[in-house]
């Protein structure tokens, strides 16, 4: 068992009457609960939880006047993963993926895998299918990109990224996330709170669909996958944004932490890759 | 009401061991109804329908040996189009769009809304929200762009297409479903059978989400909107391929139809915008 | 007669030995000519003039020692702007195109003029060849484009522009060069001071040739054509980057300056689209 | 001494009257000489040679009427290889290049050299300067690349290429050339004739700036570097299309052929990269 305290502070200068949709609030499913949670608003406004889809995320929303404004979000998790052995992972056939999976397999705006077919079936087709196939994509990432922050932007895509070769969390995923594609394998986005993620902020990884469930991987190496406490799960960035703005607002602090309670002992190792971590249904 | 024959046969030729996955048959709805429905697979090789997901597209998969294979499709579908007079079509604010709706608002593969927020401001912001505002969106796409077969190809995106100023239906959707999502208007992706359409083919068209309901458009103008026969739904082209392969087999022939059987006088005309077609809950 | 002094002031924190190629000495042509001029390196270093070219441009080359490094170039330009009454001024049918001249139909790093043929044809393949052509490409720029400082990077290309809609001087020149090749109108980048530039800054522009010569354009509308002082000549800004370095220093400054001696009142308005300005043989 | 048949027929059916510019003459140059040329069209039209610019490069341009066209070149030439030891031929350093090669540094059309400065440091920029690691960029290219006919199009540039890793010869040495320029090696454009290329096609490779002289390098190993009958010279493959076209005219015809007199024993073989040929001034 693994407590872990997050939250952010955002803070924005609202122009004219602006309409904000957050993705901040953590995810409730059987890999991680929710022992605490809150969210204030100064100046008061009402806030409106989006019906929650099959992915979990859960949106606020809420229409703000002109002035300042502060969101405090905070939440004690406790995060049960389900630690496996990797090397006992496999791939799922084709054949045998399910139809809610299949989209995963799909291009997206920021992960162009229909066009790196040859590339990945190049580099990677010809290791053992498998979890140490998926690893084998976040070292060969890891080992290509620099991570550089302010190296790249909103409209940075995967192929942008593998020219450029440099990057940024979020580059990093979009990457990984279109070789596996390119190699069948399902992959899609995560966004979240990561411990001990120096400096702090939101963090961006991504899972592989392997062996019928998800696994969390990280190209990274920046903070331990057993610490990452899931916000929101989409094809890529695109779908967890954890601000949209429509109006005119500007942002004035992006303030995100993530403490470990106790124990992080447990936590794995981003360089350990014999234990695989199982974190979605 | 509004009787057609849909149908297609696909034939290839199968190299070594191949699992198809096929997107050709119609959707059920409470817009489209199929009385009729049946899939011969020659030589007979086992097929299995996904499951169907909240979208109500219906896969096919099924692995194929080697050799020669054919892929009838038929289907008797009836309509019952929700006509609407779109002068009272007004546009959802973002404050009220439902959480599953807001999906289609994010960039995707083949539209990159997101590097068009300034040009679509330009060109339709200042024009008044809702149906007629969509419709000048295609009708701005089927101004700028000429259809011309062949002139794009599966890597195409609306930026492309904005750019080289040709296209074929595909392109002319994803041109507009940008446009709309630039302006924060939802927009989807349709594929379907469509009657009347010369040359005979798999038709790609959009939905645009307005006062509560997706509405059906066509920037294309070939062929009338009441006569769509939906196939699949998705964010664009990537998520609807009638055909997905993985293995090595060729396809030899594409041949697709749609007949009315009567009654094509109740269609509605490409070029009458006066009434809208609401076929999606 | 115009007399314009220019000048400019680049510093460097040089980090280790580095090379500098400086490309901010005055072009002299029949158009222009320097009545004084002088560059002066703090500290001390060599610095060589590179042998000029057929388009007169003067790379200035020289390598630094760790340290701060300071460059201060002047000059007085003597402006003989051959004022030409436009109406007069027609395109130089295909055949009839010098061979050197041929090169600026090609595209280039940033004026993919290749992509925008029909573009291009459906924009302006209707207008009366000439002069005022050219000026209805400026105008198309300058009402399409928002000038917005900061808004485009050193990769920007004119189809970025087209599809962002915005950008800086040498967005816009690369806009119009390009939609003037796809015209058939060879079109080329030029660098330079630019009188009444607020804020001052190095200025890009661009020519096209018309009836046998170089007149120039600007779609920016933000300094008078009649107030240029050419530096370099290119395909496109990729051929005149006011400092190219190799190595590791880092700029701390630029200031650019141009101001008129007197008789601005002959300069020809940007908005004046009747008398173009030839400007190089 | 080398002497070798080199020639092509073109055929056109012209639709309306149609400007060519052609790129098929051989250069004359101190490496290469012409014992025998003709150029045959039939029907007879004027041809008209124009001026030959700094690289040699001869453009033939004739107005045809429309009917059928047939354009027949032939040349014999003799080539005078320098044959030099590659290990004694250097890199120059920035500081002592020439003005005139400076050009060959900049980012072009197809040549995004400037998006790969990263790229190619991080894969030769560890290598030792000289011959050898150009040697090491077309390996590198080689190896990375598939050559598949018909995979890439007039659009396709080095970052595409490199993404999708496959190509034909203009691709392999755009691709090798925008690593060299980002490498600092000044690296251009060729296209020509070559013996023994199957099947017979008009050939593109490159030639990159050393030791004060330009070598020729060829990424596809498909032809001997000794057999190569340089046509055009330029920045990339922008700047010497074979034909260019204006007006309407449809290609029915292009054959191409390269024969050795005699002495091919004599040719650089592609995998010996001991010898460099040094081929232009």
């Amino acid at each position: 068992m693994n407590q872990i305290h997050v939250g952010c502070r955002l803070r924005y200068t609202v122009q004219s009457e602006t309409t904000f949709l957050f993705n901040i609030s953590v995810t409730q499913n059987t890999f991680q609960s929710t022992t605490n949670e809150s969210i204030e608003v100064s100046p008061f406004h009402k806030i409106e939880e989006c019906a929650v889809g099959p992915l979990g995320n859960r949106y606020l929303r809420m229409t703000a006047n002109p002035g300042d404004l502060t969101i405090d979000y905070r939440a004690t998790v406790e995060l049960h993963a389900n630690e496996v052995d990797s090397t006992d992972v496999c791939e799922v056939n084709y054949e045998n993926l399910p139809a809610d999976v299949l989209t995963y397999l799909n291009p997206s705006r920021y992960c162009e895998s229909d066009k790196l077919l040859r590339f990945a079936g190049e580099e990677f087709g010809q290791l053992v299918p498998g979890y140490s196939r998926v690893t084998a994509i976040c070292n060969w990432t890891f080992d290509h990109l620099t991570y550089t922050p302010g190296s790249t932007g909103p409209l940075t895509t995967a192929c942008d990224v593998l020219i450029q070769r440099t990057g940024v969390c979020r580059d990093y995923a979009h990457l990984a996330i279109s070789m596996c594609r390119a190699c069948g394998i399902p992959a899609r986005y995560v966004s979240g709170y990561a411990v001990r993620l120096q400096p702090p902020d939101f963090h961006g990884f991504f899972e592989a669909y392997l062996d019928g469930r998800w696994f969390l991987f990280d190209a990274t190496r920046l903070a331990p996958v057993g610490g990452f406490v899931r916000i929101g799960t989409g094809r890529d960035a695109a779908d967890v944004a954890f601000a949209t703005i429509r109006g005119d607002a500007q942002s004035t602090e992006v303030t995100v932490w993530s403490d470990e309670q106790q124990g992080g002992d447990h936590m794995l190792d981003p360089d350990n890759v014999q234990t695989g971590v199982s974190s979605a249904s």
